[in-house]
């Protein structure tokens, strides 16, 4: 097999002139009786390869040579201002590796039929770019908590508790027993913290809400931390650190993927921490102040988040929501009764990005919430076990993996930002 | 609150003499009416602290401190050859931050009852030893993959096909109908590769087998990958330089927690590529001269691998299983007919760490098999358009996180590679 470079590395000014060796699938193709012009692609990029007719047997295989069609191209590098990425190849050798039958996706094609053919339509210049910013954000993740010497730890996925409650949750038949898919490593988190004490996770969790909004998935990948000794606003500062790296990290590795996707890497770049920090109740009274009038104690919808971030057009912490529409775990704030030691942090287009908030760790407070809900208490008896041995101040949040690339990508729906979306009405491929 | 250091900080000749504070939880308490002796532990490390009963209001504290009680402690290191590691902590200031009723945990307790109160046993030496680790080897493996320009991606857990067989598949009501939990990520990979054309995945796999051996969960963390353009003997460099990757990784880094699970860090120095590579029938051959006499065509057994094992005392490639036995994306060896183009890499007292093949291209092949072996080939037709829209060779691999954890750890059983086991009785907590 010929040593072949990728065609990023391709497209150079040193390679003006010389011979070169690419392997790849056809992007496009048209052609005259005289010139067949190939557009190829492979993960790195994408450049024009031109067969001219005068090689009778080259352009014969180029005749062959349909959309989609595994090749592998050599040819002399041109510089070329018309051509699409600046340069052409002039094909002397084309091997088809695998002839392409003709590919099912056009120009016109439905959303519809491009998530029915999504192992196809993965190939899309789109999709690429998407995921190898994808890559790029995880792998950002991974290394902001371990530059912080955060331990990563796996829990379960199947779970016999609830952790959002009850009502979406995925049922699974585990030999005979019921348990559901976890919504959140948290309840297992705070117990480990006894051991691990900075920990994090990166994991899919799963929601079976019958949402078809632009920006829930089913199945979702959740990056979740927990720290003991932790108040509010060092973890405010966990996660606005954290989305600042990230944001620091694809502006310097994928400025090429941001261009094409119609962003401008210098926009991430102004992605900074700090970011503002608003009370829920500074937030209902901007939202009023704009005609946007919400009641106190109800939380905000996607429409009001959208509002609220006309009037910072960059990350904002919403604090201290009202206790009684939190979760059971997140404690009242004694300095600001009848709100809790909690935040989401809202980015522009897409809402809330993260969750988070303090722990309580008073067992009755929580249980008094749950019998509330008609929760049972006896499946949570474990998790006050972590109360009752030893227990410290701890505070944790949970990042959307898919929003943040959503955000960062500037994507009108959530199921661009992942491989093979699940929604309420898409199971498959 | 007071500046506090680590615990394994504090254990340090520089600090003889000096006062310092440190956070963590009772791990062992006994005394007399003159002294009180407590292990203090934290993630990093224990240490030795005494409390005299000269200081009254010190001392009644001290009474207080109950095993697993979260404190923090001040005082004066000593060096002392009789405490456990070395220093011994003087006692100056003792607060209680959690009391801990009486813990439930003690000497005599059974395997089962660990389990019940794994959220309680997580907080073992052991474990946390050993999930130190495991966040060791799982960022080995990304680091590993993303050196080698691997593009990390992740695909669904929940999806309509079988890809290991159908038999042990975990079903999930999806919204009325029935979806299944991933065994493996393979199918989705392949259609992503003519994309992403080098790309890995940590992610949950599922089998609903009812094995109950302790070498298998019926969840556990899968790191997967597929590169294009790769052949057999490319695949095992990956798999030998990964393994070989992680355990350099692990040896360096985490000496400390290697020594206390009595392990030695310089044999796991010596995991080094390349690893010896035989054929299975090699392997029977072997088998059979040590009185195993094992059938053609059977697959190899925990058993048989083990005694293999006695003969290379290091992690060992078995290539070319019976085409028969194989999974039916496993083409036939064109140079050894009736044998795959795979490979099991397998390691003492574990067995099976990976599983790896080339991918079969030829769409009739694959699907005489899958109707031989009964299944509904419409499920299938989405995975056979990547064979026919320009289909390229490639080839891939499976590895087992917790069997890597376990033999890396030395455990006995594999439930202690992971926080909160799940096999075939426990699902909880």
């Amino acid at each position: 097999m010929k040593k072949s470079i990728a065609i990023k590395e391709a497209l150079s000014e040193k390679n003006v002139g010389k011979t070169v060796s690419i392997r790849g699938w056809v992007h496009r193709e048209r052609g005259s009786n005289k010139f067949k012009f190939f557009v190829i692609r492979d993960v790195s990029g994408t450049i024009q390869a031109i067969v001219k007719s005068e090689d009778k047997k080259l352009f014969k295989i180029a005749e062959d040579a349909t959309r989609e069609s595994s090749v592998i191209v050599s040819g002399k590098i041109r510089k070329d201002k018309r051509a699409p990425t600046g340069y052409e190849l002039q094909v002397t050798d084309l091997e088809i590796v695998g002839k392409a039958e003709t590919f099912p996706i056009s120009r016109d094609k439905s959303e519809e039929f491009l998530l029915d053919v999504r192992h196809l339509w993965v190939r899309s210049r789109k999709l690429t770019n998407v995921f190898k910013i994808r890559s790029t954000v995880v792998g950002a993740i991974h290394e902001y908590f371990r530059k912080n010497e955060f331990i990563e730890t796996q829990v379960p996925i199947l779970t016999p508790t609830a952790c959002e409650g009850g009502s979406s949750l995925f049922k699974v038949d585990y030999f005979g027993d019921t348990v559901y898919l976890t919504q959140s490593w948290q309840l297992y988190s705070e117990a480990l913290a006894a051991s691990l004490e900075k920990l994090y996770t990166i994991a899919p969790s799963f929601r079976a809400e019958k949402s078809r909004t632009p920006r829930h998935l089913t199945e979702y990948w959740h990056a979740e931390m927990e720290v003991i000794y932790c108040d509010l606003p060092q973890l405010m500062k966990y996660g606005e650190e954290l989305v600042s790296y990230v944001c620091q990290e694809v502006a310097r590795k994928n400025t090429d993927e941001l261009k094409e996707l119609g962003q401008d890497p210098r926009e991430l770049k102004k992605i900074k921490a700090p970011f503002p920090k608003i009370t829920y109740k500074e937030a209902l009274d901007i939202l009023a102040k704009n005609g946007m009038k919400v009641k106190y104690g109800k939380d905000l919808r996607t429409l009001e988040e959208r509002e609220l971030m006309k009037h910072f057009e960059r990350p904002v912490f919403v604090t201290n929501y009202p206790k009684e529409i939190m979760a059971f775990y997140k404690p009242e704030d004694p300095e600001n009764p009848g709100t809790a030691l909690c935040f989401d942090l809202i980015v522009p287009e897409v809402g809330e990005l993260i969750g988070g908030s303090v722990r309580d760790l008073d067992v009755d407070a929580m249980k008094k919430v749950l019998t509330d809900e008609g929760e049972d208490l006896s499946t949570y008896e474990w998790y006050f076990d972590t109360r009752k041995y030893g227990a410290v101040p701890h505070a944790g949040f949970g990042l959307g993996v898919e929003r943040l690339v959503m955000w960062i990508c500037g994507l009108e729906h959530i199921r661009d930002a992942i491989p093979f979306p699940r929604t309420i009405n898409r199971k498959a491929p």
